[in-house]
Parts: C-alpha cells; sequence; structure tokens
C-alpha cells in the first residue's frame, strides 16, 4: 500500500464530516447486532478500514490512527461498513475478538441512566 | 415541567462533549437491536429524553430541539437509556414506530461501502 492513496473520490463525496473532519462509527458485533463501542473516523482511517478489513480509528484524545486490537489483541474484523443517510455516521459491522472496550467489558455502553419509560410516560400523561 | 429543570448533576458530570456541547446518540430496535439512526443530545435533549421517555435530540442541521415523531409520527419511545466508557456516546434502546429515516426506509444504514473483508484480508496476506 502506497502513502499515496486516497479514499475512494465517490465515498469521500458523500461524508459530512464535523468541524475536526471526523464522521461518528457505531461498531456493532455482525451476527448478534451488539453495539460494542462508537469511535471517531477520517477519510484515511476509513479508506485503511475499507482496504484492509481491519477496524481503524482517528484517536481525537491521542491525535492518531488507531488499529483496533493492535496493542490489546481486541482486533475487529469487518464484516461490512454502511454509511447513513446523511453521511455523517457509518455502522461498522465487525466480528470483535474479546471485549471492544478497554475497561475490559463486551461493551463500552454499561452505564445505565433511569429513564421514565414510554410506558410510564403513556399512562401519567393519558 | 419548568423550564428551569436541569439534567441530573451526577450525570451531567459524566458527560463529556464537543466543542458544540453535542454527544453522539446511537438509537437501536429495542427486541431486534437494529441499528436505526445516529443522532445529537446536549444535557437538554438528554434530560428530555430521560424525564418524558421520548426520544429527543439537537438537530444540528436545523439548530433547534426535535422531538423523534412529531412531525412524522413515527415516534421513538425510550425504553433505556446507556452512557459508553468514556462519556461521549449514547446508546439510547427504543421502541420505533415505523421508519426511522426520513427518507422512508426502516434505518437510516441502507449506503452500503465496498469493504475488503477480514477473510479476504487474512487470505492474501497469510
Amino acid at each position: 500500500m502506497s502513502g499515496t492513496e486516497q479514499l475512494d473520490p465517490g465515498i469521500a463525496a458523500r461524508l459530512k464530516r464535523d468541524r475536526d473532519g471526523l464522521v461518528a462509527a457505531v461498531v456493532r458485533q455482525h451476527d448478534t447486532g451488539e453495539v460494542l463501542m462508537l469511535a471517531w473516523m477520517d477519510d484515511e482511517a476509513l479508506r485503511r478500514t475499507l482496504s484492509t478489513g481491519r477496524a481503524t480509528y482517528w484517536s481525537r484524545s491521542r491525535g492518531e490512527y488507531w488499529v483496533k486490537g493492535a496493542t490489546s489483541g481486541h482486533h475487529q474484523f469487518v464484516k461490512s461498513v454502511a454509511l447513513d443517510c446523511d453521511g455523517d455516521a457509518l455502522l461498522i459491522s465487525v466480528d470483535q475478538v474479546g471485549p471492544a472496550c478497554h475497561t475490559g467489558t463486551r461493551t463500552c455502553f454499561t452505564d445505565e441512566l433511569p429513564v421514565q419509560t414510554g410506558e410510564l410516560f403513556q399512562e401519567s400523561h393519558r
């Protein structure tokens, strides 16, 4: 792979990046559908992900590219990638090896917040 | 509900907002797990979502709060909300009425991108 490769212009034209040039990447386990984590991609991270089949993100905190699993061994083998209707989010379906979260849990979404559910809402407002 | 209510300070302290004060909200159908869309929330959108059980977002394009389904009828009745490990993303589990996408499709993630899958990667690099 040369350093001059670029993301397919047809794909690049459909991305709606934020001020930092990033789109959100929702990551799910391809077969169970479990939502594992959310990360960020710029054009180059997406190009690497599509061309290598290994999930590659832009780390906003470290300011560098990050191949998921490169240090932890918790690889993400990419099965499919879909862009959303307005181009600001990607859905990455992967085969996740081990925990997706750096805290050691399978998914990063473990902090449940209290919610007044729809049923309660409907009852109390009827 | 008064206009002076605020998001629980214990929750607000755990949010890691972007420069626009927003966190990403991944929305999935609660029973099938299907990922429907990605939207954005500030503190007030999250407070309204948690306290009403109706998914409420901040529209970056329109610059206003947006109760999903208020105009389309495609309501999202919230079943649960989870914050991720670093506080910059929420997973909203909903009961979605009708299509989630404004284009009329069930999910917003319909634009499949070509990917060199992990199997092919493993074969070609062995």
